[in-house]
């Protein structure tokens, strides 16, 4: 493992390209479109496993058998009831609020009654699901309490996706938005080394603990250029109003030197195998009567895209993750300042499993504290230092 | 600006060694042992500037003139007073909650009634100069609120240095006491890129706000290698006594593969120039009548690192930022679980100058969205992935 390894120009470039640590976690594969959680291919992983196997799956390790399943499902339910002092503390935010700030400082209020509290991997394990469960239960009573609605108590026969549906909009939900709901949360649980989980590793390789990694991965999470897509597609979708309206505002845009949302990722470069699922799915809700209808918008969004990128620079672009969520979130009835926060619902047991893995380097020799250097192109006066002026000559 | 850069191995040492980023805010050269703000030396800084001076040559770029001094001065004595609703969630912590946790979910709290609001560089340097000093408000009062005392209003005639001593113990501080704490501010303010200001600019990178990605620094600074060290080097003063037990208590630590808490530093190769000023403080302070001393026991300490280090491995070891600040924290009535805390108050102005840089690509081309590769080495079963076992086969 003693390989050279050489990179033209690493400052300045977000680290693209750069492989910084080995992982057992997931994979990406951009040419091909793949994304694999532990081995499997997110396909069969949206298709055939609930939330709860795939947050076994991630955080444990290995899907679960029977009686594994019962224990993580039964783990998830019995956490979703967060401390008084915790819903106390979520009544005090301003009620505008950005709702990603309201989930980030929540995180460090979970912490404090998390258990069991040791630091081996098994205690870890369990507060990363207990962590994942109650950040559902934050969102949606947060929903409730900035509404100026009771905030809805958690029902432990419910999967997660269920139970959250119904703690956010008050109602009990259709089976199968529930389960549409569970394939988007399974869709988003994991992705290598994004901006969050590369936070989120970063923070923990100062043995910070979970929740400190997972509070600056929500943070991260929060930026437009990652999570914050997904609804800046919907307020696109929204602006553009129909189908005639496409082609002028993509090359208005791209005229002005804009990206369309949702087109184009830093990693893929084919279908975004996410995006293929959530077309299906969007489709699957659109069939309900009296649902909006996004799908059709989009695809004319897309194809416009396609092809002004292809005549004006002769690149093949497509829909990434956030370009169908968005529509599908929307008929889900989550409102659209919570697409980002749904989205780190289902992230975050890809984060607790990286943390786990930075924390134990299940995939490395040793782990490392990251701390890169920086190359200084400031004032240097040499080891004297600059001359410190006096006030009344600056 | 086309070079090539080898590295033998990036992966897995923490991008150890790699240049990730250009910087003007600060530079270490670690074999001559200097730390630079902006072209002038930590020395100097320490010696003749006020925090609120360097808070300025940080945020702003430039040291201020008596103007500039006056009106970032009044900005952040007019910001001490937080909003009610903070105050409100800063109560709702459980007392025992760990200082870190409640110092990170304040952040994005503050974030809400945040002024001005604007994305340009001068509304964001202003909002960093009020998060700077809401930070010290917010800590001073969780002393008083766990410790069941009343809240102690700011007091906008004193300096940053002396309100927040005055806040946090309840008495006016005497002048000397707030002169070495602000010197203390000042010698914490910016170190390049260390793990926290290192996340600090990996989550603004996503366009996150200036207040998330404060927040996820926070958290990357909990850890027990990076800003959590100076209370474990209080614990280990405190454990060792007095002089008698220190070559003891060295060469067991060293026998068992542990560190010396203080001594050492991932940059430094001499002696770090921090440590050099922090000790001349702590026996400023020790000359008080009636403090405890820890100074000579720390020399002690060292002494014998050095001895055995140099014995065992033929290496040479220094004090680093942590060795002399705890005595520093602790003669200055600072609890030594507050330690971590008051050091992410020093650092809150480094962390801002390089979200502003990261923002505004000072010091790049183009900022990009820190988007590294891992290399993935787990189960991999073709594009199909592996095959999917039913649950009563796993």
């Amino acid at each position: 493992m003693d390989e050279q390894v050489c990179y033209p120009r690493v400052k300045n470039i977000g680290l693209r390209g750069v492989t910084v640590a080995d992982t057992q976690v997931s994979m990406v594969n951009g040419e091909k479109g793949e994304l694999i959680y532990r081995g499997f291919q997110i396909g069969d992983l949206a298709k055939y496993c609930t939330f709860e196997e795939v947050v076994h799956l991630l955080v444990m390790g290995r899907l679960p058998n029977e009686t594994e399943l019962a224990e993580v499902t039964e783990l998830m339910a019995g956490s979703r009831s967060v401390p008084a002092n915790v819903l106390a503390a979520l009544s005090c935010h301003e009620k505008d609020a950005n709702p990603m700030d309201v989930l980030q400082s929540m995180v460090p209020y979970l912490a404090s009654q998390s258990r069991p509290k040791g630091d081996d991997k098994d205690s870890i394990r369990a507060r990363s699901v207990q962590l994942v469960s109650q950040l559902a239960t934050v969102m949606a009573a947060w929903q409730r309490i900035r509404s100026g609605e009771e905030i809805v108590a958690p029902d432990p026969s419910l999967g997660h996706a269920a139970n959250f549906l119904a703690m956010l909009t008050g109602e009990p939900s259709a089976s199968e938005y529930a389960k549409v709901f569970d394939a988007c949360l399974v869709l988003h649980a994991d992705h290598t080394f994004n901006a969050s989980t590369f936070a989120a590793r970063e923070i923990s390789s100062t043995r910070a603990s979970l929740h400190a990694s997972v509070a600056g991965a929500v943070g991260a999470l929060s930026g437009e250029l990652h999570g914050g897509a997904n609804a800046r597609v919907m307020a696109m979708l929204e602006e553009i109003g129909d189908e005639s309206g496409v082609d002028s505002y993509v090359k208005a845009k791209l005229d002005e030197g804009d990206k369309i949302m949702g087109m184009g990722h830093a990693v893929y470069k084919t279908m975004d195998p996410r995006a293929t699922i959530l077309k299906e799915l969007a489709l699957d809700l659109e069939a309900k009567p009296g649902s909006p209808h996004y799908v059709a918008l989009a695809e004319k969004v897309m194809e416009a895209t396609q092809r002004e990128m292809k005549a004006r620079k002769g690149m093949d672009i497509y829909p990434n993750v956030d370009f169908f969520s968005a529509g599908v979130y929307h008929n889900l009835g989550i409102p659209t300042d919570f697409f980002t926060p749904v989205f780190a619902l289902g992230r975050a047991p890809g984060w607790c499993a990286h943390i786990i893995e930075e924390t134990f380097g299940e995939a490395q020799e040793k782990p490392a504290i990251y701390r890169p250097k920086a190359q200084y192109i400031g004032d240097y006066c040499g080891p004297t230092g600059c001359v410190l002026p006096p006030r009344d000559e600056r």
